[in-house]
C-alpha cells in the first residue's frame, strides 16, 4: 500500500502531463489561427490526431483510475485543495472514460474538419456543405451524452451545459431567459419607436491600424496586464488563450473603419487575460489552474468591456486618448456625445458585433435553437429557417443570407453546444458581481481616472485566485453574499438605457 | 513472424509519432521566438522536458531496435526508399540509444537553459556567467561521444559532424579551409591595401518598414515560393522552420536603416523554404522528408542569396523595384553602382553581417575554435583570447567584447558544435552545383529578367526531390557530376571581386 504522499505526487505527476497535453493543444490551435499559412491541415490533423489519442491514453487508464479511487478513499488525509484536485479530476476521468477511445479521438477528427468546412461554408454562404458535419456532431453529442448519463439522472443537454458551467440546468436557464426578455424586448422596442439615435459617424471614419495598435498597448497598461506575461497578437477573430497563469495570449482584430471594435476587443480579452493571470499560485499546473467556468469567465470578460468599457466614468477618460490617437475623427466629439454613441442600441444580425441591450437575444435564439437539436425537436436541415424566424421574432430583423445568419459563429463546428447561454450567464453575473464590488470599491471613481487596480486587486481576492477550487455557483454566492437573481442585470440595462435615450 | 508489409506499417506509423515529437518541438521553438511573452520559460520548459523524455521512450525502445533489425534483415524484399528509410532511422537510433535516457532529457533541458543564459550574457557582455554551461555542454558533448563512438572508429569532432553532414571528416575539412584560405586572405589584403570601396550610403538611408515588407513579399514571388504553404513572419533573428512539406515557416528582421539585411535574409531563407517545399511527395511524413545534410541547405540558401541575388543581372533587375519602393534612396542610383555596394567586401564583427568574401574567414575561426574544444587543446574560460586572437589574425580587427565577440553566435549555445563548418562548405558546394546547372540552364539570362522558375526546376529535379534518399556527399557528386572540390568556389570569388574591385 502506497502511503499518501507518494499518491498525492503521481497526482502531480498526472496533471503535469495533462498541462503538457494542454498547452501543445493550445499551441497547435494558437498557430492555426495566426502564423500558420492556409493549407497546413495535413500535419495539424495528425499531430491533433495523436495528441488526442496519447491524451486519453495517458488520462482515461485504468491507472488514474485507480489512482484518483485510492486518493477519494483518503480525503480525509488531504488538503482542500488536494481533495478538490481529486474531485475535479474525477469528474473529467468519468466524463472522458466513458467515451471508448476511438469515439473519442474520432470526433476530435471530426470537429477539426467541421471547422474548416464550417469557414468555407461561411465564406460561401453554403449551409447545405456544412449540414452533414453538423448532423454528424450533433449525433455524437447525443451518443456522448447516453454515455455519460447512462440512467438520465440530468435532461439530456444539462450534461452539456455541465462542461462549461457545471451544475447549470436547463430550468434556470428558461427562467434566467424568459426575465431578461421581458425587460430587454420593451426596451428595445420603446428605443426603436421613440428613441433618439445618437450620432456614431465619428466611430466608423478610417482610423489607422499602426495608431489602434497603440491605443491597445494603452488599454492593456490601463488594464494593468503585465505584458512579460500576456502578450497581444491579431487574428480573424478575437481570442483568449492561457497556457499557463505566467503565460497568456489574448488576440484582437483591427477593422480599419471600426476603431471601437478592437477596443472593446482588448477590453474583453484583457478581462479574461487578467482573471488567468490572477489565479491562484499554488494552482499552477493543477487541473485547478484556470477560471472556474464560462460564464465567471464571461461575467469578468463582460464586466471589463461593458460595465467598465461602456461606463460615462472610462469613456469621459479615454476620450482624450482617442483624441490624441485620431485627432481628426474624434475632434468634434463631446464627452456625452461619445458615451452616447458607444452604447448605442438597435437591432443587428451579427451576435459579435451587436450592442449591450440586445446582446442577449441573440444568446437566447441560440440557447433555444440548439436545447432544440439535443431534444431531438429541432433538425439540422430545418436550421436556417428556424434562424430566421426567430430573428424575426426577437429582433425584427431580416435575415438576408446564411453567411449573415445561422453560419456566424464559429461553436456548433467545434461541438460546443452548452457554452452560449454562459455569454448571457455571464453578462447578468457581472452586473450582480458590480453590485457587491461596490461596496468595498468606488467602481465609478475608478472608471473617472482610468485606474483599474482597484477593481483587479478586489477581482483578484474574491473570484480570480480560486481558480477551480469552487463550483461556479456556489463560488459565485460566496463572492457575492447571496444567491443569483437577474434582477441586477435588468435593473442596470433600465436604468442605462433609460438615461441615454430618455426614455 | 510478421510479414514485411506489417512491418512495413509498424515502420509508417513509428515515423508518424516521430513527425509528431518534431512538428511539436518545432512550434515550441517558432512560439517561444515570435508569439512568447518575455517570462514564459517555466510552462515551456516542462512541456519541452515531456516531449524529450516521450520521443526518447518512443524512439529509443526495444520495439524500435527489433523492428529496425527485422527490417534490416529483409532488406531484399524492400523498396529502395524503405530501405533507406530503415538505414536512416537505424543511424539516430544508434546515436540516440547510445545515450541513457536521462542524460538524453537533462542534456535538453541544459542546452534550452544554457540559451537563455546566453541571451542574457551577450546583451550584458558577460561571458563570464556563460562560461559554466558552455562547460557543462561540452563535457556533455564529451561524454555522449564516447557513448557514440566507444571504439574510437573516427575522430571525436567527426562524432558530432556526422550529425550535420553525415561522412565529413577532419582532414577534408583541414584541407578545405587551407584552400580557400589561400584564395580569400590575399584578396582581402589585395582590397583593403588597393581596391577603392564603392559608395554604399544608400543602403543604410532609413527604409520604412512597412515597404521592407512589401519587398519580402515581393522576393518571395521571385522566388516562386508558394504562400499557401510558406509564411513569412519576423524575429530576432532570422531562420526557417520546416513542419511538412506543405507547411513551411521562414522568418526575417527589419532594420530600419539597412535595407538589404532583410532583403538578403529573405533570400536566404527563402532558398532553405524552397529546398523543403519541393521535397519529394512520397518521403513526405518520413524520415527523409527533409534536405540531405546542412551544407547541402546552406549550398541552397547561400545560392540565392549570394550567386544569384548578389548578382549583376539580379541586382539590375531588382533595382527598378528598390526604386519604386525607397524612391528617395535610390533616386540617384544607376545599376552598376548599386551591385558594387551589395558586394562591398571589408573585414568586420560580425559573422551574419559578414560579406560574401569574408564570411568564409569567420567560420574557419569558429571551425578551429570548436575542434579545439572537443580535442580539449582549447579551455571554455580561454576563448574570448582565443576568439580575438583569431579575429586579429584572419580579419585584422580588434574585438572590442565579448557580445560582438565570442558571445555573438548562438550555436554553441544550443550544443551544435559540427554545424559552422557546414556554412563554409556550402557556399562552395553551391559555387560548383551552379557550374553544373548552367550546362542546363541560363542562369544569367534567369537572374536578369528575375525569373528564377527554370533554377527552381533544376534544382528540384536534381536535389530538392532526394530529400534524405541519398548521403549528402554521394548525392553531391551526383548532381555535380563530379567530387567535390574548392576550386569553384575559389574561382568565383577571384574573378567577381578581381572584377569590381579592379584588382
Amino acid at each position: 500500500m502506497q502511503n499518501t504522499e507518494e499518491l498525492v505526487r503521481q497526482l502531480d505527476e498526472l496533471e503535469r502531463s495533462l498541462y503538457v497535453f494542454h498547452h501543445l493543444s493550445a499551441l497547435v490551435e494558437l498557430d492555426a489561427n495566426t502564423a500558420a499559412p492556409h493549407d497546413t491541415t495535413v500535419g495539424r490533423s495528425a499531430v491533433m490526431e495523436y495528441l488526442s489519442r496519447e491524451q486519453y491514453s495517458a488520462f482515461a487508464s485504468e491507472k488514474t483510475g485507480e489512482l484518483l479511487r485510492a486518493l477519494s478513499e483518503r480525503k480525509a488525509e488531504l488538503s482542500a485543495r488536494d481533495a478538490r484536485r481529486v474531485e475535479y479530476l474525477k469528474r473529467d476521468y468519468d466524463h472522458m472514460k466513458a467515451i471508448p477511445q476511438d469515439e473519442y479521438v474520432a470526433y476530435d477528427v471530426l470537429v477539426s474538419e467541421a471547422q474548416n468546412v464550417w469557414v468555407k461554408a461561411k465564406q460561401e454562404n453554403d449551409f447545405a456543405s456544412f449540414a452533414p458535419y453538423l448532423e454528424k456532431i450533433v449525433a455524437s453529442q447525443l451518443r456522448f451524452i447516453e454515455y455519460r448519463d447512462p440512467e438520465h439522472k440530468k435532461k439530456p443537454y444539462e450534461v452539456l451545459l455541465d462542461d462549461y458551467e457545471y451544475g447549470l440546468t436547463e430550468d434556470f436557464l428558461d427562467n434566467f431567459f424568459a426575465e431578461i426578455k421581458k425587460t430587454i424586448v420593451p426596451l428595445v422596442h420603446q428605443i426603436t419607436e421613440h428613441g433618439r439615435q445618437p450620432r456614431t459617424y465619428f466611430l466608423h471614419q478610417e482610423a489607422p491600424i499602426e495608431k489602434q495598435r497603440e491605443l491597445s498597448d494603452y488599454l492593456m497598461d490601463v488594464l494593468t496586464i503585465d505584458r512579460n506575461h500576456c502578450a497581444i497578437t491579431e487574428t480573424e477573430h478575437p481570442f483568449t488563450l492561457e497556457f499557463n497563469k505566467d503565460d497568456v495570449r489574448i488576440t484582437t482584430h483591427y477593422h480599419l473603419n471600426e476603431v471601437m471594435s478592437s477596443f472593446y476587443s482588448v477590453m474583453h480579452e484583457g478581462g479574461h487575460a487578467l482573471y488567468e493571470l490572477h489565479t491562484g499560485d499554488d494552482l499552477r499546473f493543477t487541473a485547478l489552474a484556470s477560471g472556474a467556468s464560462s460564464s465567471i469567465h464571461e461575467s469578468i470578460s463582460r464586466f471589463f468591456e461593458n460595465i467598465i468599457g461602456r461606463s460615462r466614468g472610462f469613456c469621459d477618460f479615454i476620450l482624450p486618448k482617442m483624441k490624441e490617437l485620431f485627432p481628426e475623427q474624434f475632434k468634434d466629439v463631446v464627452p456625452y456625445e461619445f458615451y452616447k454613441a458607444v452604447n448605442i442600441a438597435q437591432p443587428s444580425l451579427i451576435r459579435t458585433e451587436a450592442d449591450e441591450l440586445t446582446y442577449c437575444l441573440h444568446i437566447m435564439l441560440r440557447y433555444e435553437i440548439e436545447k432544440g437539436l439535443i431534444n431531438r425537436e429541432i433538425e439540422v436541415k430545418d436550421l436556417p429557417q428556424v434562424w430566421n424566424a426567430k430573428m424575426k421574432e426577437y429582433l425584427g430583423i431580416d435575415v438576408p443570407n446564411d453567411s449573415k445568419g445561422v453560419l456566424q459563429d464559429t461553436h456548433w463546428s467545434g461541438g460546443m453546444f452548452g457554452y452560449f447561454p454562459t455569454y448571457a450567464l455571464g453578462n447578468a453575473y457581472g452586473a450582480q458581481m458590480c453590485e457587491r464590488m461596490k461596496q468595498d470599491v468606488d467602481v465609478e471613481a475608478c472608471c473617472a481616472k482610468g485606474d483599474l487596480k482597484p477593481v483587479v486587486d478586489w477581482l483578484r481576492e474574491h473570484v480570480f485566485q480560486y481558480g477551480c477550487l469552487m463550483d461556479p455557483i456556489p463560488l459565485f454566492e460566496q463572492y457575492c453574499g447571496a444567491k443569483f437573481t437577474p434582477s441586477y442585470y435588468c435593473n442596470y440595462l433600465k436604468e442605462k438605457y433609460s438615461e441615454i435615450y430618455a426614455l
